[in-house]
């Protein structure tokens, strides 16, 4: 339901590097687990075992959640002390099996293996210069354009971390890279920073990750996050770091904080948990109201719901009972039914609505659809007045960065006034948060927020 | 985690009536979905299209959840306008298909298909006398034992309802039927009212089920719960009832109101959510305690902990990020990782505990595992202190009437003392319902105790 | 191709009793395979271990082939020393699950397993009989019946063999069954002796089978066939064995030696290779021709050419090449295509019939559409002449006893005459086997000729 | 059985091209599955439809038989007119899906999909070069090698068709190619002949198949074999053809004649039928013997069987039962079992051998096993004598050019006399073709004769 009138991530990647004979297939494992929702579409995993004298290198990848594309037997049977993650959601082309991740290549310096979290704005550039020197693809993904710009790259320099950074510099748009090359462990952000990535560390073993979240889920501790154009690398000689490229304007994903990142997340050195209570404070100074009971919508809308309790003074209850059950394959009713898709996922509490004034908060508003259902079960219910708050300005912008805000959404921002939204949904009042109010969650963080005024980081592309 | 680590019901019935040309299947799908909760083994479907000149039936059933089970296009050809659903939990023998329900047969009369939610104590007599009288069986559940016993009792009486009224007479435990003979809906229940059930209404469509939120998912009203022992029967003459089976010490199941049901359903005229909340209060008198902040395992402890909060003053927030897509298929990490499965499907948000003392609410303790890890993960996170609230009494003794709290559970409660446990578990403080305030959930409705306080409403199973 | 133009065998069983604790249902498992041409549309096995206390029934069905069915795992886990198993090829009602055999059931006695080649002519008189009686059935087999009736019987006798013996007396039709009561393996066979049933032994393990190929696939020797109306019993007493019913007329099935039976199986004393043998020279003495070359169409037609060819003098040669890779499962071709299945699975070889005269054999004609499209693939080839042989007379009567003859046959042999259908499908000449030519296959053996002169062994079903 | 116990041929690859709006994919599909014979482990197809705009390219690859890796709506779906498919048997390294062809890539010039039979033997140098030269790879097959060089080769060429010759050229093995690129159908064989290739018509449509009988099997007419060192070129400017490359020791596989290819092909101008049979009669003459009856091993050795017949004018009679049920999957009988997997496939009709003198021929011998075992059965069934002739020179010598004689056969021959030989497997008397009888099979035909004199027709491998 809100999932699918939601912006998405693209993806989620997960590294870990050990001298130790671990199974770090295992580990990833968990760490893609604590990473789904950033992608549902697809998984894979490839290990390498550094242990003996040579690098026997294991790769499985699959459509659907790790869950599904990992079972015990095969978990087991890959063996390796290092070794990447990836998990995928698409918004380009058809979703299929030989676009899941990570990438994989071998050529004169060995082995290659790459896991991409972001969007590349000019592949299609790079790929075409590529074929114009010779080069021959097995597939069509940004992420092989980009992993065989590396390899090639490495035929020139002395060094596979150099290699990276001249690649790095060659790319627009934004990416958090995790490479297995083949007893390295080489991470990568651009030099934005719009795309997280973190390093963690248990006993001897290190971990990369989209967020912290995955590197606590395998016991692991938090050491910090990766710099914006950081390279990092590590091996035997340990953890080595450099800032590869430099630009002045950082622009951290707004998003991460407002809906796409873990609630238990700490990102660029802010809770997610804490982002979204201050957003819901700001929305309540901004927009007060009197009302007898502040809700959200599950899941991305509660921690906001609880800012705004506290800032009202008004009591926060969870007014919707969530069927955890209704999964992607549910047979979606037919319009004769009159049962819609939210009325299974989701129910009223009738005992927290009837007869008081309701406020509402979600995250975002993609096509309305889904709060419209929302309002009108709560009126059902007895709710007699509905004021909605969203905890994010309006969508006004395409995103080029990694997000499918452009796709998904048709931007109703963009053809109504706050006012006919309000009038849509059949809320009895709408608010939502500030431009301005952003940094209230940030604090000083350099955000980007092209995505609600158009201040894009870089050049756009056009296409 | 908390599912493996808690009592479980063992079964949901739905069922679905109309006059005119509706697929009855789509209705009970949806259904059973909101009954998921209570059983996710196997789920079955058995409809009968009664409109035109021959009943023609259509059966499907299979293990694992119910959209696993039905897909698009065997739900599309199952036609029929009128049949019930089943979902299953098994806690004797192995889970099997041929143990899921609805049971089928056909005999003199025509056909009989069965679903029942329930456990009958006296089955294992039944069967011996009717394979002393000849009874040949294909499989060995209960639930067979009971349709083949109506079926040859509907041969000695007129009427199908006359052959159910006996039939119930014999019965010992707790039960609710969902019966379709062939043309006719039938729903009986214990004269106990341990199960639930109850009837419900859309346009001139007919349904039964074990929760009023399986009849709010098809967009139906609920009518009233069925009484202990009616059995009602509907039909083109419309609905019947009549009392079939009077007991004076009525028994209704006080564990849907603490776990089993869902937070949205009305069961015997009380709101399940009205009921934690209820006990939350009720907890929160017979032990305060000062602290900063009240929170819940979820789900099934938030709605004691809001209840809880509210009879306080202390605020309630939820303190824990729940990882959704783990399933029952995810690995469960080895030994060797020192990662639990807790830990993979809760995490503990670091800004809501740190530096507080923290009230954290659980309906039950079976084996106690679940709650200490999560109390360490608080603790790791920075709470100074954990006082924990069960919104249960403790199990003392076990359940003969269809749920698992004899196996699942070794009744810690009966091997260690309170403080015991508070120690083994690592709190602060503990409290578990006190007995007699188990009425401040419930009112006036006479509740079956019995695994707190041993007190069956009927002669108890010996095996 | 073939075998969708052919008269269908329904099913094949197989049997096997041990003192010493061996694996039966792997012996079952080669047994089932060597019958499989005798049904494929699905396969089960039962086995009881009988060397414990108790005796533990372990059972396994499913749809498709024998090796389709049963893998490596589930084998290994049927624990049981006697058992029986069951192919099935299903002329009546939808194929499914619910129809493979063997049936199961428990009663006062114990448990009952059945497995039943043939057909029961007067099943629904019984099984309106028993509904009456109080009967209530779980499926509605032919098979359950039986079973249900034995099991009844079972109460009113003191022995499971008088059991046998009673119900037996009641079946019209053509039966072999496969019966375990528990700790007894019992054979019985029709008193026409419609459907074969033989006893083979190795060591100490009997087994029961519908050929003696089946028990020569699992190193057993032929002790005899089953008498018509015997009655076989199995047990640590040794064989026990009465004739139960006597009929006068015995009238075994002629098409197990046309058609059905494997080329290297010995029913009821005659070797099927020299029944089509000598079938084949029948033929030739008969409709003798000048001609350069004699074949068959593969497989069914090949033994009566080699016959023809000895007979004549003309010589034998192969003229088809199949492909053993075309399965049940092949994408048919559609018309626009102008590809025919036959095609895909048999070509001609141009050596064999270019310039040549040839007379080709086949065992029957159902449709004739097959056989048209060989003569025309025969004369592209080069053939000059195509005079066909068909080594059994014309169908012109249904068959109430177990093959589809019935159903699949249009018996377009009653439509037209000899000459016409040698017009319609092509040939230079055609010659069906003369009804008084059938003894020279099977010598002084009564056999049943109804499909080809209506002269039933019973009376006939009229539905 | 045999099948295991007898050299393969690695692939056989199928390409259609026409103008048309035809499903190229349905008539690939017939094509392979009449190619079947040549690889079970894989296969694939890749379509183009070269009729709209954008040459739209479609391709589908998975593990099992044709007729299991494509169902009816995967073929539907697969929209082109221009296509290639492959069928793989595999004798290096592990079987799998990422070494399914057809291969396919992108690059400057569009794209490359190539099917290919054959043996490089040089692959592991040309690929280290390639290396050398920054060459980066996503598999590991010698397919891809070749498509790869041919992509880079295009760029520094005018043509396709020049830049398929200058890598020919570089080719050591045996090898047949079907390209697709993106709007030709190119088809190239090695110079010295060793692999088949040949073209054929339909209409407007163009096929290149392994085989003849796969152009039959689609309705087509065989026009010329592909001449060894010949690159043909199907387009819109209709069939172009060129001699490539020249070697003057032409060399064709004699194998395809005794075994690999179907019966009902012709090969560079000779019927496979004929062959067999000369080499029977060759065999009949070189060793004959006093005997009643001449016998093959199904289905390799009939053919030679009914010729050493012809000649001898000893009568040709089959002598066994063959389960055509037994595929792949079965479960091998253990030993404990006393049943051999040839049993199960094999038996022997009584009634041909029991008392008689037979001659038993067969096309190789491997290690040896199953002859002897078929020997043994014979006896058993009453043969008096059995006497043994081999259609095919000992092998001494392994194969580098695309069987796996080298991997599968331990080469007995190398490690026993004939009279050992002949000892081991208890034949009465052994016969194996000479050498310079192989002439009459082929005729003039130059072969290819290594596996049996050691005489390569290029610089051997030296691993």
């Amino acid at each position: 339901m809100y999932e699918c009138d939601k912006p998405h991530e693209e993806c989620g990647v997960f590294g870990v590097w050990s001298e130790s004979d671990i199974n770090a297939a295992h580990s990833i494992y968990y760490g893609l687990m604590a990473l789904q929702h950033r992608g549902q579409e697809s998984a894979g995993i490839v290990v390498c075992d550094t242990t003996g004298p040579i690098g026997n290198i294991c790769s499985h990848k699959g459509m659907g959640l790790v869950s599904e594309v990992f079972h015990d037997d095969k978990l087991d049977s890959m063996r390796g002390n290092i070794g990447i993650g990836h998990v995928r959601y698409s918004t380009e082309g058809a979703s299929s099996l030989e676009n899941a991740q990570p990438v994989f290549l071998n050529y004169l310096k060995g082995t290659l293996a790459l896991a991409h979290n972001g969007n590349i704005s000019n592949s299609k550039e790079i790929k075409d210069k590529l074929h114009r020197e010779g080069a021959v693809f097995a597939g069509n993904s940004d992420s092989e354009v980009i992993a065989y710009r590396i390899a090639k790259e490495r035929l020139e320099t002395n060094s596979i971390e150099e290699a990276v950074i001249n690649v790095a510099g060659e790319l627009l748009g934004g990416y958090a890279l995790c490479i297995m090359s083949p007893q390295k462990l080489i991470g990568v952000r651009d030099p934005w920073g719009l795309k997280p990535l973190c390093l963690g560390k248990k006993g001897d073993t290190y971990f990369l990750a989209s967020e912290s979240a995955a590197i606590h889920s395998v016991d692991g501790e938090l050491i910090r996050d990766i710099a914006p154009g950081e390279i990092v690398s590590i091996s035997k000689e340990g953890v080595r770091s450099q800032i590869g490229i430099t630009k002045d304007n950082k622009a951290h994903c707004i998003f991460e904080y407002i809906y796409f990142a873990r609630l238990d997340s700490k990102i660029d050195g802010i809770n997610v948990y804490d982002a979204r209570i201050n957003g819901g404070k700001a929305l309540a100074r901004r927009y007060p109201v009197e009302a007898d009971v502040v809700t959200g919508v599950p899941e991305s809308g509660l921690t906001a719901a609880v800012g705004y309790a506290e800032e009202s003074g008004i009591p926060y209850l969870p007014a919707f009972n969530k069927n955890g059950y209704v999964g992607r394959t549910f047979i979606k009713p037919n319009q004769s039914e009159r049962v819609s898709s939210v009325h299974i996922k989701l129910s009223v509490l009738e005992s927290v609505v009837k007869g008081k004034r309701v406020v509402l908060i979600d995250d975002s508003i993609v096509r309305g659809t889904t709060i419209a259902k929302l309002i009108k079960m709560m009126r059902k219910a007895g709710a007699t007045e509905v004021h909605v708050r969203i905890s994010s300005p309006p969508f006004l912008f395409p995103c080029y960065y990694g997000t499918d805000i452009s796709n998904n959404a048709e931007l109703i921002a963009n053809e109504f006034t706050v006012e006919e939204i309000r009038d849509n949904i059949g809320a009895d009042s709408l608010g939502y948060m500030d431009l301005e109010d952003l940094k209230e969650m940030t604090g000083d963080l350099p955000i980007c927020r092209a995505c609600f005024n158009g201040d894009y980081p870089m050049l756009v592309r056009k296409d």
